[in-house]
């Protein structure tokens, strides 16, 4: 039996729009989460009448530069399912407190009154998780009625309370394939040239890209024959003695290392002194360190790749898992925030058993915001160079399936949209 | 009508085995010309008995550590098409000239002659074609009948005579797929973050590889925004300029960089000093130069990356073309072989006219060995940022088609051969 007051909701809340903005990196999945948002969306017309995107993220609705993406055709917004990147703009601009600048917040209700926007999706990692709470703190407080829910999204998956970020299984996949296909390349020709190769890649604070590169090995002695994580001290002794005895006994090796790899003293081995928006240093450059480490100390002959933003971005090779689940948390911040819920991120549940089995949950905004999820303890292996039985348990299922996009003339074709701008009804700016 | 010593040789010669290598870098593709050489071969049953195949390349005839390709099965074989790298191992080593190290070429000759070889495959770029054509000469002048024959391999596309070159295709497909994800990446947050990208790309002396990442545009204004050619002496303040220009007029720029890129006297914007087996120096490193040069004179976020041996491993996205060629000019190779000829290299040769046909042509080695084909004049477009129409005209259909691997829980099955030794007969070893 329904509550009286959600009668109330259900028959006297008036047809009002939803407000989607991308925040922070993008993923090469993070356009399928707008895709479940916006075809979803559309399901609920006695609720939902059109959904307003935000151009280039968050500074888009305080600017009042918002996207009206009921000008799209279907046939682009399914075009969303394989394109990568952000298909309405990003941005790296975090909300500052409540206290410390309560005009920002106080705008973006200015806006969302303005155009009758009641919903309130925000799609990003623990920063954006973060604003996505104060919004909707600000919205009780100003006693605005809007659904916030945050939409998860990040390839560091670092995001807490959901098994996996989508993003992550997609990136995950570009990285052990690559380090499986790079490997094969090295060995071939390890006789008489490279003798070890470097392929740097993200994850500022958590080792979960990185740990992926252990997919590639199928048995003992495979690449990669080193993973370094920001979550072990790096010791420049122990990762040299591993590298010879690894050449000598498998005539190369393979090092996947994490661009957050820092020594005891919490230093990243490569910092190139600019900071981001979020204060966060942005870094870069462990491969050559390290190559030109062992070149020093060992003498071989090395290569090193860093795969930088084409791993984020290699929407050829993402993974249907990871496809699926982030179209699924779009459709599920819908359907939760048509259900009259407030200050959530739809997570994925994995099931317990051998076989892989996920759902969508609830978490709420509050235990999410601005924590980090580390890689357990349990997912590195004893000598602090690998991943263990268990992470691979882990891990396997979020790369699994191809969700290859559809191409024209050898090259994948992505959805490029509209992006037509909803008339302004604010007679003020707003500077951010 | 056939001559008399035609008829000679095809009554009387024996029934012989064939020697395959595959030599220098390896190529997503190479395996799939192996596997054109062992599967015509087997169709070739009067006059080729067994494929023997150097493990490391070359390396292999001269330790006498032979590979017998015979006792893999069939499914093996097959698995070759669509594996990456060198499945029986490749070398970077030259042979010195016959005045210099004779003993080497007889060397060879000896090894061959203990295992009753008569067909000599030799699967390379230009380095190799000329180790190809003086065994070849060898075996006149020491009248020990060897077909042998060159199989062309070079992710370079610098081979002289063919059109193109089997493993270029492939890498230009990662390229120009790669190029256009990460554009899109860098688009979506130019707004607040990342405004410069960078990817440096192999081609030591020639821009094939560089101009193949033009594809990635549709129309103007889109990425990659410069790309810079070794063709194309690098000048420090117009490509400030450009850049800028480029910012100003799309907020963001792309760049790709090929590693041979340099100054107008002909030095590497980056050498790290090493230098290869070949006397080549070893490079990386252009991306972070550019990165910092950029940052320093104009102040904008970058992020770069150096793809590296990533894109000459990467099978997972192959071109269908490349494979196809890959195959062909294997199965061509043996074809020649047993008709008799000797010197040549099976060359790709594309028809004229608006419709992309090709058919596999002879090449003279003598013609091919030592020459580099650079990127003609008429590619590169008048600023020498970009390329022509004709270039893409030339580019396209060599990245069409996606020939994809088989998957298994998320990665590609690649072949794993057994490599069985073929018993030594002879009782000397060799130090190469």
């Amino acid at each position: 039996m329904q509550s009286p007051a959600t009668n109330l909701t259900t028959y006297f809340m008036p047809k009002a729009n939803a407000f989607y903005a991308q925040s922070g990196g993008v993923t090469p999945v993070i356009n399928a989460s707008a895709c479940g948002v916006i075809e979803t969306a559309a399901t609920y017309k006695q609720q939902i009448n059109k959904v307003f995107a935000g151009r280039n993220g968050i500074i888009g609705a305080l600017r009042e530069d918002l996207i009206d993406t009921s000008k799209e055709s279907k046939k682009a917004i399914r075009g969303l399912m394989t394109t990568p990147a952000g298909a309405f703009g990003s941005c790296r601009y975090k909300l500052r407190n409540l206290e410390e600048n309560r005009a920002e917040y106080q705008r973006l209700i200015d806006v969302f009154k303005a155009h009758n926007i009641r919903y309130f999706f925000y799609n990003g990692g623990g920063d954006s998780a973060d604003t996505c709470l104060k919004v909707s703190q600000l919205s009780e407080l100003l006693d605005y009625p809007l659904q916030a829910i945050h939409i998860p999204k990040t390839i560091d998956n670092d995001l807490a309370f959901t098994d996996s970020c989508p993003g992550f299984g997609s990136v995950a996949k570009y990285i052990a394939v690559s380090t499986k296909e790079a490997a094969l390349d090295v060995k071939s020709m390890c006789e008489t040239s490279t003798k070890v190769f470097i392929l740097e890649v993200m994850g500022r604070h958590a080792g979960w890209i990185a740990g992926s590169a252990g997919l590639a090995a199928d048995k003992a002695g495979d690449a990669p024959h080193i993973i370094l994580f920001p979550e072990v001290a790096f010791d420049e002794a122990r990762f040299l003695a591993k590298v010879k005895n690894t050449v000598d006994a498998q005539g190369y090796c393979v090092i996947v290392a994490s661009e957050g790899t820092q020594t005891a003293d919490g230093r990243f081995l490569s910092d190139s002194g600019i900071r981001d928006a979020f204060g966060h240093a942005q870094l870069g450059g462990v491969a050559p360190m390290l190559a030109h480490l062992i070149h020093g100390h060992l003498g071989y002959k090395y290569h090193w790749a860093v795969a930088d933003y084409l791993q984020r971005a290699a929407r050829h090779i993402a993974s249907q898992t990871d496809v699926t689940q982030a179209y699924a948390v779009g459709k599920a911040a819908v359907e939760m925030a048509v259900a009259g819920k407030n200050a959530l991120m739809p997570c994925i549940v994995r099931a317990k058993g051998e076989r892989y089995r996920w759902t969508v949950g609830e978490a709420p905004l509050a235990k999410v915001a601005n924590r980090e999820k580390r890689l357990p303890k349990s997912f590195i292996s004893r000598d602090g160079f690998g991943i263990t039985p268990t992470a691979r348990r882990y891990f396997e299922p979020l790369i699994r399936g191809e969700a290859y996009p559809h191409y024209s003339r050898g090259l994948p074709v992505y959805t490029s949209l509209k992006n037509l701008s909803v008339p302004r009804k604010l007679s003020d700016g707003f500077d951010y």
